[in-house]
């Protein structure tokens, strides 16, 4: 193992990329599950690149702002008793032709672009303050200014009755529409929640949890410029993408982020020359590993255990040196403490390793 | 109640500012504790600025580059008995003219600057990783540059026994020092794990916890150019420092950071127009609360609730919309989970805020 390899951009494969257009639609995308048995909707070689849409499953939350005639088709043609054990809209799964068991799936994703100027964030049921506020949940709409790059609230509202259904449509009627936020804009930083390889197990798995597979990592630092190294678990690996986000903090505290459509292009590069653990995030500056837990302080400590290992196995340090490095260097954070199993994430600088140990 | 005037530089104090030198001395600092009953070491009026000596009480790791001789001499002057029952090296305490139980203490950072070019990082007993790391505790001394703000390892040792006396001196000879993360270079931010105002207390209180007195907060955005707002709770605040470091990551995995000793100077400004209910961090570009406990689960809860508290009060957003807020832009990190309470922050960026909202 090598992690001289992270960040090598030289291997993305041996012949031309292909590029690919993966529309979201009733027959491309799933609805709250990965699943290994599911046939793929796209087969693609290492170092393709694929154009996917990601939508937001809380379109219907302003429908007349973020639903287009696409998105209504896709829910209309997914029924809601198909949409479980999870609440995200998955695009994929993509097969990556040789991909085993045991390789790394290396996803660089280069662009996300908004798809529309409107998206949603609803303090929900699993918010973590959830109690404090009552057991209500409330619905606020931003809207992007793509010129500045920020967003806006344009309205809140309470949601009428309990938010239970992934895809909820609910209609100006249906509730008494407030100013929210006038004044405050927010910086926008457009990623996934959700994306990952399916998991090896037999029939659905929830995509609510992150885990091994990825999955909900919600990490807002998965957006245009980074590269995420996932585990393969089965034959294809099996690739799908889903629960864009333009706007979230870590901790991700109400539930939900600023939820919204985006286009993803992503080059997805076969890696039979490295091993990762758990998902790995690679932003421009930054290494970045993730423990997960329902308990915070486990959680906690499984992200000081993934970096000790990135560190001793990647950057070939000692278990010494790794242990005061990341006391005086590597900062912890919270990803989110809504999505039942809890994220820390911890980052190293990618900048203070000295340039022979990238190419050794 | 009015977070308009955090932030606000108008009001420093009536007449001209003195400027006061506070060296460390056996008679100028409190090894290990807070005392509400410590006879004050300096008397200053609202907007008075104090250049004090903050010393680390790991100046023994490596004495023959981090200790001077008033340095030795301190050591020399506070017997090993009197060290307790926390570690810090505490200068001060300074009184506040009028400061009165329910004021605000506002501690404006202008500058620290190393005292000398070297400083420790212990993997100590009280460490996150202690058992992995078979119960051994081991010293790394890094040099500064001060040219390129960064600091490199020059060696490191395996500590003979245990680290259990504050303020333990260890030579060469009593070691085997090996070399250490060659080539790796860290960035330098200088600030103080340890300060704040005597709790309301009988008796010495342990440096070791953080709590509403401000204490051993270590995040390491508490440098030059940062402002602290402490809660005063008893006549004079008696505000005191310690616990120097130049460098430390969110979560000071490994027990310490890279404790080395500074010469602070900031301003103290009584605040009588201002509430917090716990200790607050402003920095150019973010509010920052924290939240303390054990737990890391009840620590992030606090977190949340303090900037709750503080976007509801202090920027009179509604709960919802500052519920929602945090939700897509407010930042958890972990500050550390080696000092007994363990401790989350949440940072949100000022530049967010209409700034009409700052002057009402």
């Amino acid at each position: 193992m090598n992690v001289a390899t992270l960040g090598d951009r030289k291997t993305a494969g041996t012949s031309r990329p292909d590029l690919h257009i993966l529309r979201a639609t009733p027959k491309t995308v799933h609805w709250g599950y990965f699943d290994a048995a599911l046939a793929p909707v796209l087969k693609v070689k290492s170092g393709d690149i694929v154009r996917a849409e990601a939508i937001t499953h809380h379109a219907g939350d302003a429908p007349e702002l973020m639903m287009d005639a696409e998105i209504t088709a896709l829910y209309q043609g997914i029924p809601e008793s198909d949409r479980n054990p999870g609440v995200h809209i998955m695009t994929g799964p993509i097969w990556i032709e040789g991909a085993k068991p045991g390789d790394v799936l290396e996803v660089r994703y280069l662009e996300m672009t908004p798809r529309c100027d409107y998206g949603s964030n609803l303090a929900a049921n699993w918010g973590y303050l959830f109690k404090e506020f009552g057991e209500k949940e409330r619905v606020t709409i931003y809207r992007l200014d793509r010129a500045s790059n920020q967003a806006e609230a344009v309205f809140a509202y309470d949601f009428p009755g309990k938010y239970l259904v992934p895809g909820t449509i609910t209609h100006g009627k249906d509730c008494c529409r407030e100013p929210a936020l006038v004044g405050v804009r927010v910086p926008v930083r457009p990623h996934l929640g959700t994306a990952g390889v399916a998991p090896d197990a037999k029939g659905r798995v929830s995509t609510i949890p992150p885990g091994l597979h990825g999955g909900n990592i919600d990490n807002w630092r998965i957006g245009a410029g980074a590269t995420m190294y996932y585990p393969v678990t089965v034959d294809g690996a099996l690739f799908s993408i889903g629960d864009p986000h333009i706007s979230q903090g870590d901790g991700e505290l109400s539930g939900t982020a600023i939820e919204a459509s985006l286009d993803c292009t992503f080059q997805l590069v076969l890696r039979k020359d490295l091993k990762v653990p758990s998902p790995l995030l690679e932003t421009p500056g930054e290494w970045i590993v993730h423990g997960f837990n329902e308990d915070l302080n486990i959680a906690m400590r499984s992200a000081a255990l993934e970096m000790l290992g990135l560190l001793t196995e990647h950057r070939r340090l000692s278990r010494n040196d790794a242990y005061s490095l990341m006391s005086i260097a590597a900062d912890f954070a919270v990803t989110q403490v809504v999505d039942g199993r809890q994220g820390v994430h911890v980052r190293i600088p990618r900048g203070i390793f000295p340039p022979d140990k990238v190419k050794d």
